[in-house]
């Protein structure tokens, strides 16, 4: 059985009835540990009207699901205890009493979850076309997080060519989304990533003009000097705390700060303090925060050239995949403690 | 002899050929000390062409002069040990050999500086009206501090009528002005500031909706009810550091924070590190810094509005006048450390 192609219903014995999941067992302290995940076994939900269930084929992990499982209320709503961890996933219609959605056609799904099966009304669900891209591609330089890095650089920065633009968590998803949409745009690129096995990764796989390392002795200067004269036209961030610091110190004026993530802070235990915010005053900085939800009108631009972009070979797709569904709270806390290379995605077994 | 109405130049007894000025000793660490400062008698420049010579009556302070007194780079130039200390005045033309200024005209200068006499060129002064304001209020309510309020209010935090306003340093010459302004415009302000008798004076005199301590323990929850469920439209940020962090933990989504100056930080020996960030994502909030000077296409609408506010008293003109040459010192340290209501201003003795 092909996922990406369809599931043929003639064949019951494809019909599983248990659905394994994972849920939030304990809100985690600090950096998540295994323990605060507990794999359980569900029934697979029934086909009410308007619904349709995707057995999932791959789950599409990000950073900021880490700000659900905490206590407090935030932007995003938290997971209750002993509900499935929020994640986006694609997979394969098998069962569908939904107008839209048929059988064997597949599907993105913003809130497919740490699960083997998802129901939908098909409001939180994209047909996905698996000959433009392989469906975990659908997760993320065509999902969630190239989108953040289009929208990002294009609404919220107002990037321009020749400008100079520095990347935070560089080797992540989106931040490697951003340095090659950037670069494409004809800007100079600087990334920031934590580790020499990284920066290499930035630089000769990404090719970013220039990759630093944050947890060198030297960083501020390595940054100072990788800037030049002219400083920093547009930072897109996505971690915050003593990065963040250091790159406003080489703003230009006028220069203009994309906050798409703030990584440093969210497996912090109470409030680490902020960048200085002296720069913001003394060179006139714009500085933004956005979620993707509020640039839906960039969608068809982002697809259309994103599409082009992967097919013509200038922007590249950086995948780390671990292989089964009884691995995702370790590719989770992984990458959470900066294990990835680009976009973390668990590959569940064949059904 | 009335500055304000011209200076006879037919009475050379008036003709004064020693100036008297503050000059920088040695660059403060901290807080400024009075040592900080030494007063030198040095002769009246001589009269170039193309320059005039302007007999200071008033000199106005600003916090942000703090900032040219140490050593680092800035965005304001430092001031080299034993220059005049840089300040805005206004006075009157004692002599001129420029032809766009005449004996007895009243003019405000950007850099008058604390001292007796000031040389100008014309490039940073500006003819004033005494017949609309005296020449006190050209520096504060109708000069830099009313100025850097209209500008941040319209151009930076793009107001509307009906938001919710936080101004912080609500008792100080901008802080007074921005609430003020932000009232006019129709909305609703929060001031903050440093004890009970500025909040009182925020609250009574200036006629804010609402005035809080910061320095009081139930600070956050004041600020938290003050605010109310719809939150904080825009924050007209003076200040910076905690206060700055409890105003961002109050904003709304998609609020906009104008920084104005950040006080704050002026005195600190070292980086303190700045609001926690989490709040500019999570809220999708824009902040930007700005001067006055990137905003100089307002300068007219602003002169035109202000006249009128003041005129119909709509808007309050509060001034703290410190008397004597000599006291500069005293009133500005006094200004940092929070002694004052309004603008600080010093009032030289009649010449």
């Amino acid at each position: 059985v092909c996922q990406q192609t369809g599931f043929d219903m003639s064949d019951p014995a494809q019909l599983e009835t248990v659905r394994r999941q994972f849920v939030l067992k304990s809100r985690p302290t600090g950096v998540p540990k295994p323990d605060d995940f507990e794999m359980v076994s569900t029934p697979v939900p029934d086909l009410e009207p308007g619904t349709f269930i995707v057995r999932n084929a791959v789950i599409g992990l990000a950073p900021a699901t880490r700000l659900r499982l905490g206590g407090e209320s935030s932007y995003m709503a938290p997971t209750p205890l002993g509900s499935v961890i929020y994640s986006q996933s694609a997979g394969v219609v098998v069962a569908s009493a939904h107008a839209g959605f048929a059988l064997g056609e597949n599907v993105a799904l913003m809130d497919g979850g740490w699960q083997t099966h998802a129901r939908s009304d098909g409001s939180n669900a994209r047909k996905i076309d698996p000959t433009v891209a392989p469906p975990s591609v659908w997760l993320g330089a065509l999902g969630v997080s190239g989108f953040a890095a289009y929208a990002g650089l294009k609404a919220v920065a107002g990037l321009r060519p020749s400008e100079t633009v520095v990347v935070s968590a560089a080797a992540g998803a989106v931040g490697a989304a951003a340095g090659q949409i950037a670069k494409i745009a004809g800007c100079r690129i600087i990334g920031i990533a934590g580790g020499g096995r990284k920066v290499d990764f930035v630089r000769a796989t990404l090719g970013f003009d220039a990759a630093l390392d944050y947890r060198s002795s030297t960083f501020r200067d390595d940054l100072r000097a990788a800037c030049g004269d002219g400083g920093v036209n547009v930072y897109f961030d996505n971690v915050g705390g003593r990065v963040t610091d250091a790159v406003l110190g080489v703003m230009s004026d006028f220069g203009r700060v994309a906050v798409c993530g703030q990584i440093s802070a969210y497996n912090a235990t109470g409030s680490a303090g902020g960048p200085d915010w002296m720069p913001v005053l003394t060179k006139r900085l714009t500085v933004r925060g956005f979620m993707i939800q509020d640039h839906q009108d960039l969608q068809d631009d982002f697809i259309r050239d994103l599409s082009v972009w992967i097919r013509n070979g200038s922007f590249k797709v950086v995948e780390d995949v671990i292989e089964g569904f009884e691995n995702l709270p370790a590719a989770f806390i992984g990458m959470l403690t900066g294990a990835n290379l680009g976009k973390t995605l668990v590959r569940l077994e064949e059904g």
